[in-house]
């Protein structure tokens, strides 16, 4: 259009040396068919926006900022800046930032959806850039495109609680769950009933109420839980279930690590924060979020790559909410 | 190139109409130039991105988290995404990030420094997409260009505090403040010394401890501060310094609320979540949000509108750890 070479063209645009007449040919031509010289412009030559997103359902859960300070280290020393989304748990918005990445405006995803519905699998099937899933994929996830994916063993970890509370020598063991719907409350509702089994003691359906992951359904919960019976130990799905537990049985009078003991799960620092320090199930949420940041940057150097699918051991971290001989403060 | 219109050119491009021949002929051409017809080559035309970012220090804070959801709300509302950046109070990091609007990744940016130093103003200047602070710009800021901003009031914040803590009949009132380098704890040394002055009360420094704005380093503050004076009340400069002043207080076996009333700034949901509850000074979080995402758009909508400044007036949100006869629970 400016009747110059492609070498001419691309120079001017690039701000290098020219005749003025070139420079003023190519600026026309340029500005005719609204060429936009800016950097993402550029990047979309280089298909290369130098930043990675994380979406979670809410980042006022602690679990998620462990994770997301672990995948902003790893994107960091890669140079990449990290971006995060709140989904609240909405299936229709989490599919919509799937879909919203055909705008290729991240180099990557992470997305650590409490619900993978068969929308999410379609919408996994159709992105365009690379995601890591943080939660299970189902095992008979179709092979279309490889999706990477990192899984926590909130099983194992259940069963880490329960056997730590018998070892103490609490029989009736208390369980205020997550919604059963989600991945996390089904897997947790399943350590439960076979770590009892495995320790041998009965199911008593009185001992377990349901609540959803959140402080104030948490202590709700609790206080129905005691209201009808008398656990003398309570595990709670998560950190924040469990400081509402604690707050649940301190207005009760409970001496909490003697008469009820009482454990989360996610090790977050609402644990280290409370009083008496909650005993917790870590399910590695910085471990996790590591590995999830460098599975989307292998993909990233090598999109064909098979997909990996890795699993983080849990652990128990024992605190004054369930062995009063344990230090009050880390150091 | 194609030898057509440009009008069928862009049907095709667009997906509408066009026969086969005029069809080939336009992709050929398209691929030949390397066009790349997406989302984001379609923003570059309307500069557009429908997506807004926050930038606050540190996601873990729970202020942070209400004022995201405030703006998350308001920016839904109008057809906007969020995404969020933490800068870790990272000055060089705050700037990168002010600079890497020129790429024009999103639409607009609130961003909350705790520190706002030349180099911020510098970047500020520069920006070429609105930008509104959450803080304190100075007054004498240049106004080369419209800069909105919302700003706390934690100096009368600090006084309504103290007003209260002397009302309830306490005299030796400690405060765990942040770095007085940052604005908030700049503001808040000046709110707690004025209001001592308006209470009659001397300044004693014995009763002034050092911390900065996290848990651990609140703990260890008001550990330092119990060692060496008998404050009967404490006020804390957020609500993550009084929650690791909670700790430090329950772990010396003082009964808080009785032998010393707490007090913390921001009511954050870690008020609410502590026991006893804690009392604390909200200087709005969930309203500055609202209010900077209202600014945005509205000078989205509006590029040359006058520059506003909002100041959000703070309240005492009473609770059990300065009020025994509080209700220890919401309803």
């Amino acid at each position: 259009m400016a009747g110059v070479s492609i070498a001419s063209a691309s120079r001017v645009l690039n701000g290098h040396g020219a005749s003025v007449e070139t420079e003023r040919r190519v600026r026309e031509a340029a500005a005719s068919v609204g060429y936009v010289p800016n950097a993402v412009a550029r990047s979309l030559q280089a298909q290369r926006t130098d930043m990675l997103a994380l979406a979670v359902e809410d980042i006022g859960n602690p679990v998620y900022v462990a994770m997301m300070r672990a995948i902003e280290e790893v994107a960091a020393g890669a140079g990449y800046r990290l971006q995060v989304h709140a989904t609240g748990a909405d299936v229709a918005g989490e599919v919509e930032l799937l879909d919203g990445l055909a705008r290729r405006y991240v180099d990557g995803l992470v997305i650590s959806p409490i619900r993978i519905t068969d929308a999410h699998l379609a919408a996994l099937a159709r992105v365009p850039t690379p995601v890591v899933v943080v939660g299970s994929l189902p095992d008979d996830m179709p092979t279309t495109k490889p999706i990477d994916n990192v899984r926590a063993d909130s099983h194992t970890g259940v069963g880490l609680a329960i056997d730590h509370l018998v070892a103490g020598g609490r029989r009736r063991i208390g369980f205020v769950n997550g919604p059963l719907d989600t991945v996390p409350g089904a897997a947790r509702q399943a350590g439960y009933l076979d770590a009892l089994d495995a320790a041998g003691l009965p199911f008593d359906p009185e001992l377990v109420e349901p609540a959803d992951f959140h402080y104030a359904a948490g202590r709700a919960a609790t206080r129905r839980l005691l209201d009808r019976a008398e656990p003398d130990a309570i595990l709670c799905a998560n950190d924040l279930i469990a400081v509402g537990a604690l707050h649940a049985l301190l207005a009760a009078g409970k001496r909490v690590g003697e008469e009820v003991a009482l454990v989360g799960m996610d090790d977050t620092d609402l644990a280290e924060m409370s009083f008496p320090q909650l005993s917790s199930v870590s399910l590695g949420s910085a471990e996790r979020g590591r590995l999830a940041a460098e599975l989307l940057l292998a993909r990233l150097a090598e999109p064909g790559r098979p997909a990996q699918r890795v699993t983080v051991a849990p652990t128990l971290v024992v605190r004054a909410s369930s062995d009063t001989a344990a230090k009050q403060e880390n150091p």
